[in-house]
């Protein structure tokens, strides 16, 4: 891994536009002040962990080698969770060990994680309710500066891991669901494009939400005229209900959690 | 033009604070990790292309020269629709010819515009859904790296257009309308201050919208007591409505598309 | 104070994502095209100085020493009201003498104040409405650059100072109020950890938020099950009351201004 990149990514769930997250750069740029700092999003819904592995899975792969992503989604601050530092893939990560790195570490397993538990690159006093801006940013920024991660702490062998619903495959026949909504209001599921590998995309393939359903499996959002609900493999990779020019997810009723079948 | 800068904009429909955005960032720096990337906005509303022209045509010109431009409100994204990149004034843009830069061509001509055709430079393999991330945003970071744009693909002679409404202008008369509505709720028109330039402002003159109206144009949003409504030049050199310490578009029930007279 | 910093952070009432703050960073880079521009806020409500004043106080003082922050909260904008370059610890900070800078000024008196009053320094034509474009932005991308404070306008003895509540302190009581509300719903009072100092923490004090109580100060926010009301302090050193896992504001029906009391 190529670790001179002095990009920090910020992803977490403290609210489009909080003052908390220019707290995290101030305490970046007081450690490193050539540090560059990148909002991924913090709309996360609060203390939604889940919600937090699957956008760090979705994103963070495609920055440059190196870069540090740092993710406050830490319902447990201040109590005895650990924070860790890891690497996965070509990228690196600070955050709460507390199930975040889940969806990246399933793809591609951790080729180091230290436990992020020397106070020395920490910022004191430590609150016991804002690690995001005492540990980790300042432990980020010490790391974009060249540290070695072998100085944060001792390391661990494995990180907490948390499941999520996958999709059921049979034959002639899959079962997902609604894993997010993105602000289109296009129904992301959790059927991904290999798991339809041999599904045909002509009309005698079904697609079924809730009371609603639609054939065949499209290319684009143009494919058909406005307001029909089309399914087709969205941006990540994954099956979505898009509504052509408008939101799926208001006329349709559906949100995360609802279930998608395909049937053929 | 001088073409030294590292600037890159983006003004999506996307939303605020959405991961797309991080996506876009990820895919520019992951080709020039020296450039610079700053937001214009994310709240075009969904596939709102006549706003998302607004938007640029009054931010975009204000930015050091060579600044590259990349807008993605892109309805026909994966279809035939082209994109393209092009020279107006001093700034340069990359986005759909869908008529994003009407409004900037309208003011400006063009000096140069070339088709985005040449796959060379786009991220592979290209998504049907996403080419803000695949195609437009690798393009402006090998844009921002120097790359001389007859290598992106065949010269053009012209963009799309769209039209959009203009303010009728009659002896002691000139009719327009809402144009947008900004975070204040004040309500800016379509008519400009050259327009306005034989118009006395002194209370003879009568400006009407729906069923309220005002007298006078104002200089200052502080120019008249709280909860008065007052018209006047804003920052963009527009009339707008506001309503002095609270919102004109609340209180009025007026917004984008709302007849403004005056009547002098 | 060491001046050699190109950082400057924006703090606003323009709302989340405006294309009025693209407008200012335009206007930056335009003097000043190495500038790092960093957004602390674009979400205090329109025109609410006393809340501006209260974020920077809070979020500013953590920056690298000279870093500049740019205030434009400005009801008064275009009229006779002043536009200040005040030094505070060892910060620097550009915005309209109206009060924003009370809060900072009171913890730590102002160490050089000028009048912003140098039209050289601005961008031309200024607007009657948006000064934190015309005047304000280029002149702290003038600072950034090195202008010396003195070129901007004549030495000022004071800054325009406003009240803001106070937690009363008398023996076995304590009486104070909610300053703000952040966006997990927890509401941070005006009563500091310095005034809490005397408090036991044990379940013997009693804290009081209209018709809801809860007792003793806790640490973390996961010291008690999830939907128990409790308080403790939190990051930025005062006393908050939060509710374990989900919105303290939406569940009591509390916000900026209810009182808060503490009995032991």
């Amino acid at each position: 891994m190529q670790f001179a990149n002095s990009l920090i990514t910020l992803t977490t769930d403290f609210g489009c536009d909080s003052p908390y997250v220019a707290s995290m750069k101030a305490a970046i740029f007081a450690v490193h002040d050539e540090a560059r700092v990148i909002d991924v999003t913090h709309s996360i819904p609060p203390q939604d962990i889940a919600r937090g592995a699957l956008v760090l899975a979705e994103v963070t792969p495609q920055f440059p080698p190196g870069t540090l992503h740092v993710a406050v989604i830490d319902p447990g601050v201040g109590t005895a969770r650990a924070i860790v530092y890891a690497e996965i893939g070509r990228q690196r990560y600070v955050c709460p060990d507390n199930g975040l790195l889940s969806r990246l570490a399933a793809k591609n397993e951790p080729t180091r994680i230290r436990a992020v538990a020397n106070p020395t690159y920490w910022h004191h006093p430590v609150s016991a309710t804002f690690h995001g801006r005492d540990v980790m940013a300042p432990v980020a920024a010490h790391l974009s500066r060249g540290l070695a991660p072998e100085h944060l702490g001792p390391a661990q062998s494995d990180l907490v891991r948390i499941a999520w619903p996958e999709a059921h495959i049979l034959p002639g026949n899959i079962v997902g669901e609604v894993e997010s909504v993105d602000s289109f209001g296009n129904l992301v599921t959790n059927i991904s494009a290999e798991q339809l590998a041999g599904v045909p995309t002509e009309e005698t393939t079904r697609i079924v939400c809730g009371e609603h359903e639609t054939f065949g499996i499209f290319r684009t959002y143009d494919d058909q005229p406005a307001m029909t609900l089309i399914a087709l493999i969205g941006s990540s990779g994954k099956l979505e209900l898009a509504l052509v020019g408008d939101s799926a997810a208001a006329m349709l009723g559906e949100g995360v959690g609802s279930e998608v079948s395909i049937v053929w």
